[in-house]
């Protein structure tokens, strides 16, 4: 890869400046209201929530998103503005207009995003008496203090930059991202933020950030819950002068370095998921279709069983073997399948593989990351899902997360 | 309804004997064996796993159960042999010869149940040592002992019985449950063997025990897993003389009586859900069809975010309108459906019910049985699933159930 990979580290982009600010949004002590400026050059793309139950700030961001032109991004922690009904939705258009009126520009240029609590009214006045103070700290190496202010349940801000060089010049890009519980395909209950500051017209970032999420946000799932307010957003300031043509070698080096900071943050969030102990990587290959294969990683990922036995460390292949004998797909030969600890073989023949060991794989169980591989000869297809195990920290922070 | 229930009671059917016996299968200090004679009048129907990973016994019970004749009920607790391939198969098969012999019937008048670890081979060594002893025991007062040989992580024992008068005669339905995890549609990790002294031709059995599952066992989720090995079984010993046609009021009697002992085991195999605490009813009404109603249900009651919240008695209905938002239906109209924890509204407009009040939800969730109930607007279709919270000690069960 002709990319440098900087995991945890929010260079600065230039074009893109950033403040946060402890607006007593929820919480005390800490920031939880950020700003996210982009030059008047600038491209945004976005992706948003595919639950039918999708809050104000979605509904809002994805309408002034259709109009273009976008100057800001307004980010608050500790309250989803979620089934707050009409009034929710106005809070967030008027949270825009607040913005939009420090620095006179519409309203439509200002994206409103929410995380934490759902159901509780957002509340204007502290976003209006923080703005000044937001609007004044506005710098470029600001995200690392972005990125813990946008946080909920995550124990650790969430960053990565990646650097190359495109037409010797050096273009960055740096993502930030929260998000540790309600993980699951698509767009689980988190938000992600990622800019560069190459050139690129509207659409074709729009593109590059499909294809980085797919296989990334899209691909992770710490519990099953979806959420109503993820959002992905790519911002390209063209600060740079670089400009990025469809097709190009440069552009699938900035593609593949927008996927590699995808990846990254898509990882730490489910490193992060909530009660966390493990990270583990669900390979389902030779399934008929990708969606097949993807069906069977799913419902593995999403097997409590499953899940409690990785944080007992515990080899339990009748768990994984029984959570792909329930996959929704059309056709599954027990008999054919194989199973795969890392390296070792734990299933195949419709049981305990011969040569399978409890020693071996318990070996594998006890480490922080490995992957289960399923091949299902059925096809060609392949997919991975990132996943987590299910620990009594789970019950804990979900039943405690309101009191 | 005129049949009496006995809940937590075992009565004796006539025509039908049980016994149990610690065999030392896996546990020490219990019965973990256990057999159930049917008189050679009887008849059987059976609905086993729909998971294509299936067990051994449940192989090898279909194969016998088509060949007709069923006279013995083999059953065992602590290992579940699945996923032991041709030799767990065998070893099914050859526990039943071992059966067999003792009585002089064939081999195929006998049909093997196991629950419990998957992925051990099952010894057949204890079951020949326990069957002399088995067989002296049979009695038809055994339902308490036998009920409680067959619990895994079970920590009671599921009793029911209902009597019923028909013809001028007391005819009486008994049934025994184990389960308490891998608990879903359909036919969850459950065995469940209910006994009638009725004359029912089998055909006319197999459809009553449909009729039954599909609104009690086949309507209950702990935690979305299905299991390798579930089966429910009726048996009907014709020791009343009571002959049963099928389209006469004394069949819907009697069905109505199998469907109250089956209703009551599955609660009680909910009430007993790894580490319940509470027994909560999900009712999804105004539904196109009962399919997409059971979808909402089945989406509601797989949600970890909403099962904690259970736990925590925390009214974050925001939770559950989210898991209503990303159920697998075609259409959903947010602000058209309302929900309810049982009598209180806390869901109407898209957003909390303007009557809402958290000491109301709050009220509701500290009881341990209540109804959270969602209305679609679409129809008039209705379902209704069981299901239970997950708490701490799901965790503890699952991650040390094999240590």
């Amino acid at each position: 890869m002709s990319y440098e990979l900087h995991p945890d580290m929010g260079l600065p982009v230039p074009g893109i400046r950033l403040a946060s600010i402890a607006a007593g949004m929820r919480y005390t002590g800490r920031d939880d209201l950020c700003l996210l400026e982009l030059t008047t050059t600038g491209q945004v793309a976005a992706v948003f929530t595919q639950n039918r139950f999708c809050a104000a700030p979605v509904v809002v961001a994805r309408q002034h998103l259709a109009l273009g032109s976008v100057r800001y991004l307004l980010i608050n922690a500790g309250n989803a503005n979620a089934g707050t009904g009409a009034a929710g939705e106005q809070a967030a258009r008027d949270s825009c207009a607040l913005v939009a009126e420090q620095v006179g520009c519409a309203p439509e240029a200002v994206l409103p995003f929410s995380t934490g609590v759902i159901g509780e009214d957002l509340s204007l006045a502290p976003i209006q008496a923080a703005l000044p103070g937001l609007f004044a700290e506005l710098a470029a190496d600001a995200w690392a203090s972005a990125a813990a202010s946008i946080m909920t349940t995550d124990t650790r801000p969430k960053l990565c930059s990646c650097t190359l060089t495109l037409a010797g010049q050096t273009v960055t890009v740096t993502g930030m991202a929260k998000g540790s519980g309600m993980i699951h395909p698509n767009m689980a209950t988190m938000l992600a933020f990622i800019a560069t500051d190459a050139q690129i017209a509207g659409p074709v970032l729009q593109q590059m950030l499909h294809t980085a999420t797919a296989r990334s946000f899209n691909a992770i799932s710490v519990d099953g819950d979806t959420s109503t307010n993820d959002a992905c957003v790519l911002l390209a300031s063209g600060a740079s002068g670089v400009e990025i043509q469809p097709g190009t070698p440069a552009a699938t080096q900035l593609q593949a370095a927008i996927y590699a900071v995808s990846r990254h943050l898509a990882q730490a969030i489910v490193q992060d998921g909530e009660g966390a102990t493990k990270c583990v990587t669900i390979r389902v290959e030779q399934a008929a279709t990708e969606q097949e294969a993807r069906l069977v990683a799913e419902t593995i990922a999403g097997s409590p069983l499953v899940k409690t036995a990785l944080f007992a460390s515990d080899p339990n292949w009748g768990r994984i073997l029984a959570a792909v004998g329930r996959a929704p797909i059309p056709r599954l030969d027990i008999q054919a399948l194989r199973i795969w600890l890392n390296e070792v073989c734990i299933v195949s023949g419709g049981g305990r593989d011969p040569n399978y060991t409890e020693a071996a794989g318990q070996q594998v169980l006890c480490q922080d990351e490995f992957t289960i591989r399923v091949a299902l000869q059925q096809g060609e297809a392949a997919t991975e899902l990132l996943t987590c195990d299910l620990s009594y920290d789970y019950v804990r922070i979900n039943a405690d997360y309101r009191s």
